[in-house]
């Protein structure tokens, strides 16, 4: 168990649960608000989605970004910016072809999905490992598209935390460390508890940190109520933590939550397990970003 | 650790694997053929795709899957016809309209994947519980397709061999079973190696054991070289087998194989463990199929 | 993960640890106060050890455990009462004669070890196992002592908590089961960190858990500086949970804690995960207790 | 998986099973040709154990060890020999003084269990890392014995096979690591299925396997008729096997085996997976061995 580790404030997603919580924010400020104030509540990297100010739901726009970013930039804060490479990957096969998209598809290319990334030059960025029914979506993330994507995430500086949503993208993920397409120490997310991804719970973590490359770093993050007991658990298991919006709206059951709430409760974890988040700067130097020193 | 237990012959994929090893049968003889010659040596069930007698490669015509199944009807042996509702599930974005399958895509509808099921009425069939990364291509099996293939399966009185690439398949295949379009007792395959789906070996058996609901018939295969190890370990574990040329064309290194010989190998290691394959019939009885006792 | 759980108050052990914290404590009052004050603070049952009010090291002697029973049972508190059935187990080899206990050696049998228990007839005792090195001695418990015991336990009423220090007790506590001395539903203890037992880790918990016979309650403890992260993943993991002075002293590293301090924060750790501790009345008919409605 | 590994013979144990299998070798000469036989068959390594020509039971006798050893050094094979240290370790509480060891209790020293070791200087010896009920007697093995012993084998040159009859003897040899009291690279042998200590199964195994300290050798054996299915996952996993009539008596039910019967199926088993055991030499040099090159 490390005394100090790296608390992430997911801080909005890419689907519309704004409507079930208010709080989740939309516009660029209010996203960059809510990372800012999860930053000062204790959160060491803030990750961030962009949101179209209109719908409240998906945007690949780089202005978005842009604003989102130079905002958090602009603040009395250092945290960690962490934007998702996820970008569109949603497929539902059509009604008339099925070997085409139909109504909710969105998807881009390795190209498309990086240029936020490339773009903005963000200290970290998310990289999805693999493919998987998410839901009753399929999540399309192509290997060949994971290679090139990886490989412009490595030209551009930015170091990748791979998210893994089952064992599958875990292997594939070491498949690109052993491409030279990821540099080393890896930083892995295990995402869990999705629908139909891996399960979140305390066996699914251990066979998972069993699979681990030398030297990885690690952190797991379960969804909905299970936020809070996957970050406790991975805390006491060693990896780090995430918590935020993006993943779970609630801070019981019935009560909307804010970012800053729930990185709040999450730092009274880490403190009554006798465990803190670092700071960005200490952030930096362990994980090996472009920031360090 | 079970004496008896279902040892499966998979005779042939859906690749062109027989331009490595000319033993892959291709014509609906070649394949019945195969089949047959496998039971003969011990596989209480023959798991069939079929395959263009003119290209070797996958074909979804009914009228070939029946040539199949009525040569092995009329032969000597009463092994279990195990047909795969697969079908096509292939997709390869289109390097100009990523969201539409371009060169390499296959994919048909639920309905279109149930149809040699649906008219040959084998005793048992697979249902893949997933999409994923299937080497350079996606697979694809969408939820709603598969709530509506499992459907279809449990009107023809067909079991479902539930085929597991990866962990959260398991969750999938738990849900369809919550959702009654699976009956008890339900059969699981373990789908081990596929790049990039879980690995092949010992921890990751354990791991997806421990996930089966109460009273789930399993087994586990590997891929390549995997093949003859975890069909071993699957036995001394609880585990049925499966062998057979859709997984893996080598008897050792450089030395192609044939159905047979890999059934009777397996045979063989089941000897020296003290275990041997049920018959066609102890399988139906054993595994609740339609022509059971 | 259950919403209200067991909170096992382990408010003394055998050692002389009274001199390095001066809070645990000694004296059949103090130990029936600091029993009531956990009690107070939350914790479902108190788990007792009786100590020679002289040298605050162990003793055997039934009129003090009567004393410290008595106390509790007066007090306005209905905390379930756990009494250690461990006795007289410690060997250390004479130097002369190594088969013979030497210096240190305090042996009871079965008999001896039983007689608090069915004097005094709480509601429940622990019963350890098996024989393990226990730090630089052995704790001795041969199988036909522990048959002898859990009888003379069945016999008189008391529901055991079957202490398992490493997996070997796992499987002769399921031997007991299988031989009708211990009746359903089994509590088990898996009690953690203890040189040379088991080590105290999540892969640990996740593996004994995997073990255990259907129906079975099960806790899981970790000593010193492991208790409350140990008991925080049990929560988290299912199981219930035992803080305490018998496993650490310290409330953080060098400040000395009270049991009460211990079951406080206890009880602020399972808060904060949504859980919280059964009253003693709920635990009796959880646990199936004598006194459950 | 490794293609070539170690196969230990243990031909012969500590108990009088010749009264239950007449091809337990109990002579000196007996043991050195079944262990000569064994090597013949393809063993790597013969693990022995003096008996009592007389009565069929366990001696400590060094001249006994010595005629074994020096009729096997003799043989026409180079078999790496690797004698017990186990030495007198049964306890049996005596009826009138529990305290002290009854009728069945053979405790020996330390520096006596080393003797037939430090005179004869095998290449390898076991060392029983820990305590525990062994059937109906305690096996005890108190940890400053432990420590001696280990210094005395670490004194002589030789190297210890660290037995582990449950998880916390895993931890207590990686303490002896710990304090340089074994030499790197260490070699594990998990010893599965003995009552009461860590079940013989593959999560057993698993588990074990994810305790080791890097670079680790390791082995496991199963008793009784575990024996095969273990040896066989043992080397599946990546570990060494171990077979022999010290810990299985039958080749299969009913039918008495005897050591090179039981080798010969091993082979075959390694055979058909496509593995092979090494040479004593090749041993030596892949376990840092005295006799390596
Ligand atoms: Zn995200
Ligand atoms: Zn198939
Ligand atoms: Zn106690
Ligand atoms: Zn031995």
């Amino acid at each position: 168990m490390r005394k100090k580790l790296v608390l992430t404030a997911a801080v909005t997603g890419a689907g519309d649960t704004h409507k079930k919580n208010p709080n989740v924010p939309v516009t660029p400020k209010e996203i960059a608000e809510s990372a800012i104030a999860s930053a000062k509540a204790g959160a060491s990297v803030a990750h961030i989605h962009a949101r179209d100010p209109k719908t409240g739901g998906i945007t690949h726009d780089v202005e978005i970004y842009r604003e989102i970013v130079e905002r958090i930039r602009e603040a009395d804060t250092d945290v960690v910016i962490n934007i998702t490479s996820g970008g569109g990957g949603d497929f539902v096969p059509s009604k008339q072809t099925p070997s085409a998209g139909g109504e909710g598809t969105d998807i881009q290319t390795a190209e498309e999905r990086h240029r936020p990334v490339g773009e903005l030059l963000p200290e970290m960025c998310t990289l999805d490992c693999g493919s998987l029914n998410f839901a009753d979506q399929i999540y399309m993330s192509p290997t060949e598209w994971l290679r090139e994507q990886a490989k412009l995430v490595q030209q551009s500086g930015v170091k990748p935390e791979l998210e893994c949503f089952d064992t599958g993208h875990i292997r594939f993920a070491k498949q690109l460390i052993d491409e030279g397409l990821v540099d080393m120490d890896p930083i892995f997310q295990f995402c869990l508890g999705i629908p139909w991804g891996a399960e979140a719970d305390a066996e699914t973590m251990v066979y998972m940190q069993n699979r681990l490359p030398e030297n990885a770093h690690w952190s797991a993050f379960g969804i909905g109520r299970q936020q809070l007991p996957i970050a406790a658990q991975s805390a006491l298991m060693g990896g780090n933590v995430r918590v935020g919006l993006e993943d779970n709206i609630y801070l019981k059951k019935g009560v909307p939550a804010t970012n800053e709430q729930l990185v709040d409760k999450m730092v009274g974890i880490l403190a009554i397990q006798g465990q803190e988040p670092m700071t960005p700067q200490e952030t930096r130097n362990y994980l090996g970003l472009r920031g360090s020193n």
